[in-house]
């Protein structure tokens, strides 16, 4: 392992980092907040971190697949560990633990809340949270699109192009298709906040709603998150942004080169958007026969609802936990599928759902022609048969991940449908669940524990389990040559 | 396709099955119960059935692959449909889909029961709710020991040993392989009988909860299940009975010719002791600390309940319902595990999880290591890698199914825990969940859809999902020669 190369990187990733700060850090200065003492140390904390490794690391040298894993591992736990510090420090949380579970579910783009009341919080603290999501929402669209397209089997566009962090002579390539990534991620972030204000969004709420939006973050300004603004347009504009952030973001790259239609005929996002139509549809139904909120008013909460919680965004604008048993099931489903691989999305991933089925329909082939080789295709590709292996044991692992957390979390008292809601809400960096940690509460009542185990899940989905459950391989530590 | 020879082979099966009906009819006349004419008839009806499909089928002929899952889905077709007329027809259920839900229940061991009360049910009624599992619990054991040993990936020690039912030359082999394990299970009837019977059982109650307990089935005698007796050593034996139907019973095979220091070598026969074991002691200290059961007696609650839902017969002897939200989840999650393979029990069952947990750590392996071929050991076999595959896409499609059995449940009304608990309960052959199917409750609260729903879980459960799922291709429906 060459740990001085990745020292250097992560020291000029905390430097980068520390950077971002400062935007939270002026905001409580111009606004003269009681949280200013605290970014200011942070930022003296995260330079002094950075810098340090910095003059320890050195600039050249080998990145091989244990370093990249290594410097994706580092990188979390640094920018959530110092980036929990301004909770923690300007006393708007009561602990450090409280602040570590705000700024994991904040950079995971998880957007699950400990915090009862977001309205009395310092507007250099709202700043904070929401860039914490546009920043990890963009760390995460590169790390799967440029650095490790292969690693969990999720099939993106990508995958012939780029062919990993595993050698220097890459590096041009992958530089040039993170900055390319970077600058779609800041046009879509601008677009989107222009619209709100446009709709009559002040400017602060505009910026935090577009930068929790852009991650599928779902941090928001106000307690009651969209439902607050009670604005058609307002809730049109976060359905379409929420859907483009739910895209493999390598589409829009190879959009612009190739042309439009690149988008439409891609297979993950037809299913994307056939599920979020037909989710749709059944929940308006329910809603319209059960709540009897007439046709329109049961479009809109529908539509927004299947949006935020495919997308794994969490906004809100109606308390679903009250909805028909139909539809709460439909939207724990979605949950589960999640959005696309490659975009900042969470949960299992559209593309590899629909791998999964297909790889039953094979199976269930094979059962009356055993000897027969049977060939995959996923939209108009081949697919590597060792592709389905990791395809299908990534949705294990999801699911003894999410038994394993379930049961934790009832050790703390949460009854089993709380538990199996809380974890998975974790897993899938959606934010709100159902039950106790349901759309019109927040995660407050879990105890310290409880955080832990959730914060684990958390970074764990948004790593997509493999990322993160390499390094537990004692193997993996163990110094060889030649890799 | 030889529909010929299906129809003889169904053919002789309905005979035997009408035969086995003329028990509780003699029952019926005995006890001069009012439940006698629909005996009779019923058995009439199969007669005809068998007969017909006797004298219209021809005795030789090739037996396929096609053939035998055409026989096999046709034999729980038929056995499933004709055993719900004794239900209906002597008016102990209303009409004939609740009386198709109880003897499906019944045939593949599921236990769940639409019956409030059970108690005032003729006993010759009783008599064939048992035979029903009893029957049903056999026939899975030949079915997925001797003919399918390879259909679903589970690793069975008997798979090196059959080659399957693809051809004439192997039918001797399959006769002598099936009578050994029919042997077996009449032997270890017979043990269970006299042992009930000598704690203090009467002979009527021994007989049916030793067919129950033989089949992992669960239906009982009292509405109070096994509690009703509130017996130590009715307890004790039935948990040592419910241990050794959850185990492979080529296992024993094998034991019976080369000693009984062969089951303990098996792999999934200890992660089997292992996780009853360790299920037993967490759910033992959880009642001790929060109920204040006393150590021995939440020893003795929590074994039987460990037992009783590993295995999935589904048994009771508390109120789990009530229990801690810890102790709840545990049993929720060996609901999903079941027993052994090649056992009466239900589930996914132990030797998949464990095939999965060993599939997960080769996938972190070739994070590393991209290019290494790695070796999958059972035991002291190494593994087919498409054995990997067929387990890993049973995995998948056990919780495709569940989540639309579960959707579809919600829509008729029940509450989401409670519409996941049921469809696991069913899918997994357990009976009794959680909720407004819990273990103090039956199914009586599901409507004729839900019934539907239910029914068709159980089938796909009892038959390993693909047993069923290959007969929905088209292409199995081709005619085609030469298979
Ligand atoms: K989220
Ligand atoms: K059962």
């Amino acid at each position: 392992m060459n740990y001085l190369f990745v020292e250097h990187i992560l020291g000029r990733l905390m430097i980068a980092y520390a950077g971002f700060m400062v935007i939270p850090f002026l905001g409580a200065l111009i606004w003269r907040e009681k949280s200013m003492p605290a970014f200011l140390f942070s930022i003296i904390v995260i330079m002094v971190i950075g810098l340090g490794l910095l003059h320890h690391g050195q600039k050249n040298g080998r990145m091989g697949v244990r370093e990249g894993f290594v410097i994706v591992a580092g990188a979390w736990l640094l920018t959530c560990s110092t980036g929990a510090m301004p909770f923690a420090m300007s006393g708007v949380v009561p602990n450090y633990l409280d602040g570590l579970f705000e700024s994991v579910s904040g950079l995971t783009a998880t957007g699950a809340t400990i915090i009862d009341n977001v309205e009395i919080l310092p507007k250099s603290i709202l700043l904070w949270r929401s860039l914490t999501h546009w920043l990890g929402g963009m760390g995460i669209i590169v790390l799967f699109i440029v650095f490790l397209p292969n690693m969990t089997g999720a099939v993106h566009l990508f995958k012939a192009e780029v062919t990993g962090a595993t050698s220097e002579r890459v590096l041009p390539r992958i530089r040039d298709n993170a900055l390319k990534l970077w600058q779609i991620y800041l046009g879509l972030t601008a677009v989107q906040f222009f619209l709100l204000l446009l709709v009559g969004m002040n400017w602060f709420d505009a910026v935090n709603h577009t930068f929790s939006t852009m991650a599928s973050g779902g941090f928001s300004t106000k307690n009651a998150s969209i439902m607050y603004y009670d604005s058609l347009w307002i809730e049109l504009i976060t359905i379409v942004f929420m859907i483009i952030t739910g895209i493999n973001f390598g589409l829009y790259s190879l959009a612009l080169r190739s042309g439009i239609d690149k988008i439409f005929k891609d297979l993950e996002f037809r299913f994307y958007l056939i599920i979020i139509a037909v989710s749709t549809f059944v929940v308006t139904l329910s809603l319209w026969w059960t709540l009897g909120l007439g046709g329109g008013n049961s479009l809109r909460q529908a539509l927004f609802q299947v949006v935020s919680i495919i997308t794994t965004t969490g906004f809100v604008t109606a308390d679903y936990d009250q909805w028909p048993s139909v539809s709460k099931i439909i939207l724990l489903l979605l949950m589960f599928i999640g959005g696309c691989a490659g975009s900042t999305a969470g949960g299992i991933k559209v593309s590899r759902i629909i791998l999964l089925f297909k790889l039953g329909w094979v199976e269930l082939k094979r059962a009356i022609h055993p000897k027969a080789v049977i060939n995959v295709r996923f939209a108009t590709r081949s697919v590597d048969p060792q592709i389905f292996n990791t395809v299908a044991v990534f949705f294990f692992l999801f699911f003894a991940i999410l038994a394993l957390a379930t049961l934790l979390l009832a050790s703390t008292g949460l009854e089993p449908f709380d538990a199996i809601c809380a974890a998975a809400a974790a897993l899938g960096n959606v934010g709100p669940g159902f039950g106790v940690v349901g759309p019109s509460t927040t995660f407050s009542s879990i105890n310290s524990f409880g955080e832990i185990v959730l914060i684990i899940c958390m970074l764990l989905g948004r790593l997509e389990l493999f990322t993160l459950l390499v390094l537990i391989q004692p193997e993996f530590w163990r110094s060889r040559k030649g890799w």
